[in-house]
């Protein structure tokens, strides 16, 4: 870490905004198969310093699902697109554990490491959604052997990223020796999920290892993320449930040995901004007027794993048992009922809304305080940014956000380094096998 | 196809180029994780008028193995990264049935054929090698079983590929219909090997149907050719071979009640250009001479499937019992073996030369009278060239060859069209599933 403590910036990007309304503002423009408009985002991302842009994935579609996630690029050949077209932004794509193989994710990973010159990070998910398996021809694993299946798969991925010494490929035309045969290193790993022998068939990567990211917020989510992860995402509501999870992650980081610095903690943060903060509600509720119940139901309902076709939309959340797939965001969902009294339509507008995560509404300089509050108090290292729509809501923030943030030295004004690791203050790591 | 029937050009990029030794030559470069390299030399293919440019790909290394397969990019991000430095080349991938998932690949095809506006094609390949299995957690299928895998994932894949009407994705502002309910299709595929329901969660493709290549040469592996595929990779030695295969391969397509045209067979072309004959084979020899025994001995011996370490370099190739994995390779190499009667040395040369493929040695008016005379005796519909090394191994040939093909009207002086199905003069697909 840099002497200074600083706010980490990713721009959380999808296609159709993160507001499941946020593409029929007259200003937004929907960048599902846009390239052109992912591209020109993630640049504004850089040219505003962001330390990363981050893709969610999903394996599945529907007309019901949130715009943003019916049709969407694959995130590698996405990021690797990407990746020509910026110099220094980070740049994260989500991959399932559950429904993905430790030699391709390994290889596609340091693949886009390499093209990036040191950028990629892999956002490990275990994928919640049961209605995957229909694609896979298999069927979904239980949230706890989802679990001991990503320890065991991260293990073999970072496993696979050392087959090579950093010098291995020497390419001697004289000698016509063109990888050392004493600078590869066999797997040879036999566990309970996988065996894999390895070597992998790419150099290692300019970062060692490329950023791991981990969002699982349930007991063996964050005990994964602190073992193995880089950075955290989460969905948090409140400052105090925020600093709640940050204090839970980071002694879970110090209890696997590791410093409490080595893991930036980034809730995500979806900012509506006006000149006032009349003007920012009114901002909202405009999007939220074009929210149809029966798109914002949906979006509840597989957050909650419960049909709420049967209760009164505008009566309170019933108590329902909560599915052990969906355990973490279904609780949060629950408690923010609870805690704000909201009805059930209520609930769901939120939900279509952010998903979840903490929606923060005013001028520039209360979204600045909200920020410098939630990193100053230990509830975040930094933040995911959730744009309510693009390209506008980006904007917003990095036009009218970040110069506040930067002015009060919480954010860099340069990068001062070339990879993610560098911005993240992350040494490269050594070999593990060695 | 066009009126005139003409070559068309494949650029097989390898990261160390396709002679074993070619990365040992003063003016090589190696690219294995080079994409600079790669990046120039796909462009001057691009320059050229080449119709693609091809990625082989195997998911296993060592220090034994071909330079160019120790390491390498993984190819659909290395393809996404090419996607976006060129403008009108096809980009073409290798990816296996045998280890992959039917929806990863067909929605990792249809990326790239999103981020390329129309240029992307899967080379269908089923894995020849056992060893393999090392690296996935599973064991090898047999060579009958791993077609039968395959016929239905290229089923699955197509099937995705139409889960969306070309016009689905509306994003109506004013009604809030961002996907038309009434232009999706449910896969619901339930077969042997996979069931998946869909739909890809990625609008329909510019070319409806990513191209698709096979390179199989065994009996179901050109059954699989005749009744799915664009375009045929082959390894020919001979005219005559060529001109057999060529036959057989067309006669099964018509089978499969398609057009004979509708399928381009282009063999492997191994081109080593002097401005004289002699020169030609002074390269070659130069090349040949840095080729150690035992960096040989491997390549020929996996291709085989038996160690060859009891029997003298110098004596005849051994009756040996062929593995049904390999089949149609070894099949190949012991004909050439046997038809001009190689030593071992002399069959495991030519193997590190160009596996197998066929070796033209010569000025650039007999390397494209060769080709002209495989073209027009109907041996092959064009040519994936294989130059040696890299850059200069191309360059020869887009230099000196291609502008003759050029003046003799056998290859396009410009494209006149924008996606890989225009430069192969094929029809984009209708949706299967109408």
């Amino acid at each position: 870490m840099t002497a200074k403590r600083q706010i980490h910036l990713g721009l959380f990007l999808q296609g159709a905004g993160h507001h499941v309304s946020g593409w029929r503002h007259p200003k937004a423009e929907a960048g599902s198969e846009n390239f052109d408009l992912l591209r020109r985002v993630t640049q504004a991302a850089e040219q505003a310093k962001f330390d990363m842009v981050f893709l969610a994935d999903g394996l599945t579609s529907g007309v019901d699902a949130h715009p943003s996630t019916i049709a969407r690029f694959e995130p590698l050949t996405l990021l690797a697109a990407l990746a020509l077209v910026t110099d220094k932004i980070g740049l994260a794509a989500t991959s399932s554990t559950t429904y993905g193989e430790p030699y391709h994710t390994a290889r596609a990973f340091s693949s886009i490491d390499h093209l990036s010159h040191g950028r990629a990070a892999w956002n490990i998910v275990t994928t919640s959604y049961a209605r995957t398996a229909n694609n896979f021809s298999k069927s979904h694993p239980e949230h706890d052997e989802r679990y001991a299946v990503a320890e065991e798969f991260v293990d073999v991925v970072r496993g696979l990223w050392d087959s090579w010494d950093d010098d291995a490929f020497i390419k001697d035309k004289q000698s016509g020796i063109y990888a050392d045969p004493n600078k590869v290193h066999m797997l040879d790993h036999q566990g309970k999920y996988y065996s894999v022998k390895g070597p992998l068939n790419i150099p290692r990567s300019p970062q060692g290892h490329p950023i791991l990211i981990q969002a699982g917020s349930s007991g063996p989510g964050q005990d994964l993320a602190a073992r193995t992860a880089d950075v955290v995402f989460t969905a948090q509501q409140s400052l105090a449930e925020a600093q709640g999870f940050y204090k839970s992650l980071k002694s879970r980081v110090e209890k696997f040995g590791r410093p409490a610095d080595a893991v930036a903690v980034m809730p995500g943060f979806l900012p509506v901004i006006g000149r006032t903060s009349k003007e920012a509600a009114e901002k909202l509720a405009e999007l939220d007027q074009w929210t149809e119940l029966k798109s914002a139901m949906p979006l509840l309902e597989e957050r909650i794993g419960h049909s709420l076709a049967d209760y009164d939309p505008d009566g309170p959340l019933p108590d329902l048992p909560i599915s052990d797939q969906l355990r973490s965001r279904a609780e949060l969902l629950t408690a923010l009922a609870r805690r704000e009294n909201l009805t059930i339509r209520q609930l769901a507008l939120r939900v279509a809304a952010g998903r979840g995560h903490h929606i923060v509404l005013g001028t520039p300089v209360d979204v600045a305080d909200r920020m410098q509050e939630w990193f100053e108090t230990r509830a975040a290292d930094g933040f995911n940014v959730m744009p309510p729509f693009f390209p506008e809501g980006l904007e917003d923030f990095t036009q009218l956000v970040v110069p506040i943030l930067q002015e009060r030295g919480l954010f860099r004004t340069e990068y001062t380094g070339s990879t993610l690791r560098d911005h993240l203050g992350l040494a490269r790591p050594a070999l593990t096998s060695q």
